[in-house]
């Protein structure tokens, strides 16, 4: 049996969290235009996407609230290696490109499931890709991560740090997608783990994470951008798209099994651009950051930086 | 045991074409760059890309010739569905992106591929997408292609139109690529078939390939583009995007059976854009385009328009 009640705690309390980011991205950026699109899910269940738009600081922002429930049928059984015959699933992801090439893309995502079988777990992580790597500004990332996870004992930064390097790598390229951050899955489906802990960590973690942002955004809105950095800025999106078009788990499992296609590719940039075997110049920022995210693939430890 | 004459034939001919396709090109468009990039494969052969840049017409075109062989790897051999012990693989492939929206994006591939079971095949195929759908325009594109496979008793244009239906498509947006074309593959692996006839096929569909080409664009080289017109070109290069990196099993399975990156994505266009949700006004020209897109799923009659 599915506890309905704690699975309706769950959705409120992540829509609320999805209203909580954009009140505090709106009132940092100063020049949003919000975009609200509610939708149903023939299925069963629906969402709420909210798109941020031409903004002072972000160019495109999507805030996916979902609460959806229906039939586990065959794609979902195989992913979720499981015999149950219904499902419920909430979530909030958050996504924003920024319109300046000094400032960091962000990513966060948090997300509850259950089965009528009476299983339940979390998942979700946040993950910051720069334009430019600047080491100092990944350490200060992950420390705050750190800091989040080291309030909650179900939460551990050394199991989760590598586990997102692990994920959001591009193989066909051999880069991660930018420094890394925190993923963590199935959390709580073998059951050991006590739920309302493990909300606290995810609300938390979604809690915080306009206030990381703008911790890594706020000091390089203003930085002057050259005609370098907006045509790096576009191959950087393009290798953004390549990774959720071609690797996102979630992304793809999304679009081969019917889920909604704009509230996933809203993750994807405005523009992107690609150059036919782009070479950056030794020693030059690109080339530095290109380093960075090739010694990623294995995992940098940023607190260490 | 593989036929190493016949293959050289037949990537004698494959590097031929694509010498002959770049000087058409070059010879239509008058301005165009090409940059040249010859590669090793480490498991063994290589290959030749020529890039085209910045022409009159054509903003990016990628011409992609290889010829590789080696050890049927894990991936290779359920891709293949084959016990053998060693491949060779040739092709051409050519994508043509133009600059001017009113200029249709082109596609084309032959490819041969052999085992050291003695097992060989031929397939490719060719498919217009233009940015608007112009039924006079896609009716002569298909009646162009229909001439080709009537030459040639190997060829069926009836079983390979359907077949480029179904393979340029993309599920997840309900809508076909573009106005589609022809499609095949495995063609001679019954062992069946005379495989200098099914490689004459070939030779002539690739030949014949700027020719048709230049056919189609030639009369919008000069067309007024809106900016409005300008937009839609980079949404519809969106879509092109969505396509090659989600569905082409070509795309897929090269980068993830570790293929060469550059030359794989070299079909994606210079830059592409995403808007949450567009929406076509009702009767203009783009929600026409998105008319035939969705019919093109099940598939158009071209000729019959």
């Amino acid at each position: 049996m599915m506890d309905v009640e704690f699975l309706a705690e769950v959705q409120e309390a992540f829509k609320s969290i999805q209203d909580r980011q954009i009140s505090a991205l709106c009132e940092f950026d100063g020049a949003l235009d919000v975009v609200r699109d509610r939708w149903d899910r023939p299925g069963g269940g629906g969402g709420d996407t909210r798109i941020l738009k031409e903004g002072r600081v972000i160019e495109k922002g999507g805030l996916n609230f979902s609460a959806v429930e229906g039939e586990v049928n065959a794609p979902l059984a195989q992913q979720l290696s499981t015999e149950a015959g219904r499902f419920a699933a909430t979530g909030v992801s958050s996504v924003l490109h920024p319109n300046c090439p000094h400032v960091p893309i962000i990513h966060m995502n948090v997300r509850y499931f259950t089965l009528d079988d009476g299983t339940w777990w979390f998942g979700g992580g946040i993950d910051l890709t720069p334009h430019y790597v600047i080491p100092a500004e990944a350490k200060a990332f992950h420390q705050d991560l750190k800091a989040v996870c080291d309030r909650h004992a179900v939460a551990d930064y050394a199991t989760f740090k590598p586990w997102a390097d692990r994920y959001f790598s591009i193989p066909h390229r051999e880069e991660s997608r930018g420094v890394g951050g925190i993923f963590f899955d199935h959390i709580g489906r073998d059951g050991k783990a006590n739920r309302q802990e493990v909300l606290d960590f995810c609300l938390d973690l979604a809690g915080q994470f306009a206030a990381i942002y703008v911790k890594r955004a706020e000091p390089f809105v203003q930085q002057f951008v050259s005609a370098e950095d907006a045509e790096w800025q576009g191959l950087r999106r393009g290798r953004y798209v390549e990774f959720n078009l071609v690797h996102d788990r979630g992304t793809r499992f999304g679009l081969v099994s019917g889920g909604r296609t704009e509230s996933i590719l809203m993750s994807l940039p405005d523009r992107a651009h690609w150059t036919y075997d782009f070479q950056a110049k030794p020693g030059s920022p690109q080339a530095e950051t290109l380093d960075w995210l090739r010694k990623g693939v294995a995992g940098v430890d940023w607190l260490a930086q």
